[in-house]
């Protein structure tokens, strides 16, 4: 029998888990330092939980659990976690009594999708979710952009946070005659990026938009200009249309508060953003890497009534989420992991022989006892391949023992990436392993 | 529609998940510090993968995934990771070429089981296990045995380690006259803390040992004394069976060991301990806590060939698991989880009005430059739900800005615990805070 894992799943080794932990530990600092809190949610929902919010297509892609020895009366069907939004949601209807809002809540964990797998698509990969629930401040909005901030200048990635809001689009909608067809605009517009205009313009017609009105929208999704003077565009464009101006003033507030607490992000009011998802309701945004082609790397929106489907309505929130696989890729293709993000053991002891290997024994419980990462070659083997271990555990330092070293209370230490060695009293190895 | 989840899982909301994180990142810390490096595996397995590994009632108690939209031919079938050993195993056989061996691996993961769901026993849960492949050295067995003593030396429990040995079993299998039912045995004698001698020595009769088997068997499992003296009395009894005196031998060498490296465990060699697991081979671990009842929090040993089944035959080692559940309910019941476990925002700012509102958001920004963890309360909302804000989340200080406050440039600092209150110009707060 060959081993191998079900198509689409991933095993991570010790250095791209080092890594991943890189990538997971900064963003986990940041969200404390803004003092989000950290949930966890079972990797099974309930159907009941998961069905009937991805859309139809997303439904598919649910992997479902078969009960085992029970009946079905009293199990219900359970499938795997789509995404975190939901499950998100689920909880926080479920324990509104003991939540304390606004609930600023992070979510680090696995999603399952039955998607055909492909280059950069997996069926098991990791979200990274942030949200505040229960406020409408837009400080929430103005927060999460901190975080993109942060996150980003820590990774040394530069990115443009492209911004929108969805009740804009639902102006730009009224404006060009077509105020029922939001969904099919955003569903469209949404796709500019990878089809081009003419496309999304075939599509919109194909999805019964008039001519004029397809004619109508794409000079107003090009205004050039900076973000304040597209808004002040928008403002005459959409004057007719409350909700329209709404979005406006929403997205100025954003941008003042923003530049009052110091925000230095490069933010681009993009009218073309419009995410796939249909609960957002208000600000949306999408985070790129400037210098690599990669799509969105960060994205999420607020959204108004998510908890709704779960009988708790009127609770408003926003959100977003970081692709941990496409800042990895990221990473590595400008090479920005730091060296230390691979830290592991500083130092191994290898030894000529038994009574080499006791000695070694006693000696790192020491320099162990000091917090330093140290390991000790569990066989007399030959140096040579002592040495060859510690190669290819990119270990720094090899303490080596003989039967000279114990006489002298001493150990030679090597270090790997020079190549020089010298002996050394027990007592001056710890000191020279910190430093 | 009641939003709940399915029977046997659970949901950490963020008090508990602080409390989670903490013994996570202790037993990850010691791993580290031993010079183990993390992986992953996918939450899915092929059901080929899985099969046949936990014996008959494992495999019922495997959880299957449905296949989606998918051909049988073309998508074997898949289930939920049900330990992280057999997955760990299946790793080690198709990744030999990659990995250098000896391996030091751990791996923190969540696994699923269809138990019936009672107290303490859960249908998700995590594993955190540890484990040496590739070498025969008893030194492994040694460093387990150290790791145990760290770990719960961080967490202040008081804890014994039981050790026996599966080829002194074997041996005391041959003396007694029953060479071929060492499964029987050890199945039976597992019970003995649950069920007492005289039901075990009534399944060991079911199991058709012979009664002078049985009446031979107990006083040799109730041997008394030191760890020394038990093996020297083993050693005159098992002196017809190589592999009990073999057993003998591993065992003293790794009570030698300890001694050598300054270990300070409590231990006590146990030969009624004998791990239901088949594939164990030598050494076998078991810790309890001494000052609460509570099964074993920690468990593993010796294995010869685990990866056999998956075409890498004659490669030996061992491993312990670590259960993060039942360590959380012995830190409760002892009131061992240090107050900063808990350590999440260290000062919330609190305003009067917007004006006051933007102040903060902007002293908030600084204060958090400096590394310390810290909200705004996001709505110019009354004071007092504010503070109560604060309060629910355990946040130590509140940082109140009202109309006087942004003329003087200073915030008023409450200390939530003492109730202290003072006006701080806006330099002096950082240093407070970090003090």
């Amino acid at each position: 029998m060959k081993p191998s894992i079900p198509k689409g799943t991933r095993d991570f080794l010790p250095e791209q888990m080092s890594r991943r932990n890189y990538i997971f530990d900064t963003i986990k600092d940041v969200f404390l330092l803004y003092g989000f809190e950290q949930i966890e949610t079972p990797a099974m929902e309930t159907m009941q939980t998961l069905m009937g919010k991805y859309g139809e297509e997303g439904d598919k892609l649910l992997f479902r659990i078969q009960n085992s020895g029970e009946k079905a009366s009293e199990a219900p069907e359970k499938g795997l976690r789509y995404d975190l939004t939901v499950p998100f949601a689920r909880l926080v209807a479920q324990y509104r009594n003991d939540i304390h809002f606004p609930f600023k809540r992070f979510q680090i964990q696995p999603v399952w999708r039955a998607d055909r797998p492909q280059k950069g698509r997996y069926r098991e990969f990791y979200q990274c979710d942030v949200d505040i629930i229960g406020t409408n401040s837009l400080i929430a909005e103005m927060e999460l952009i901190h975080i993109v901030e942060d996150v980003y200048h820590r990774f040394g990635i530069n990115v443009v946070l492209k911004l929108n809001n969805r009740k804009i689009l639902a102006g730009i909608a009224e404006y060009i005659g077509e105020p029922n067809r939001l969904i099919d605009i955003t569903t469209a517009i949404d796709k500019t990026d990878k089809i081009g205009e003419e496309k999304v313009n075939a599509e919109l017609i194909e999805r019964g938009l008039s001519e004029s009105a397809v004619q109508c929208l794409q000079p107003i999704l090009r205004l050039s200009g900076s973000n304040r003077s597209k808004l002040c565009k928008l403002r005459e464009l959409l004057a007719g249309s409350q909700t329209g101006l709404q979005g406006v003033q929403e997205t100025e507030e954003i941008f003042d508060l923003c530049d009052a607490s110091g925000a230095d992000l490069n933010i681009e009011l993009d009218l073309t953003l419009a995410r796939g998802l249909n609960y957002y309701t208000g600000a949306i945004f999408e985070v790129k890497a400037l210098d690599v082609e990669m799509g969105s790397i960060t994205g999420g929106g607020r959204y108004d009534n998510l908890t709704g489907v779960f009988g708790m309505s009127g609770v408003s929130g926003v959100g977003i989420s970081f692709g941990a696989d496409r800042i990895y890729d990221v990473l590595t293709e400008l090479d920005l992991f730091p060296a230390d993000s691979l830290k592991g053991t500083q130092v191994l002891f290898a030894s000529f022989g038994e009574e080499e290997l006791k000695y070694a024994l006693s000696c790192a419980a020491s320099v162990r006892a000091n917090g330093i990462r140290t390991e000790v070659y569990p066989e007399p083997a030959k140096i040579k391949k002592q040495m060859a271990y510690a190669d290819a555990k990119h270990i720094p330092f090899v303490a080596i023992v003989g039967s000279e070293e114990i006489q002298n209370n001493t150990v030679t230490l090597k270090n790997m990436i020079t190549g020089e060695q010298r002996q050394l009293p027990l007592q001056q190895l710890v000191e020279t392993l910190k430093s």
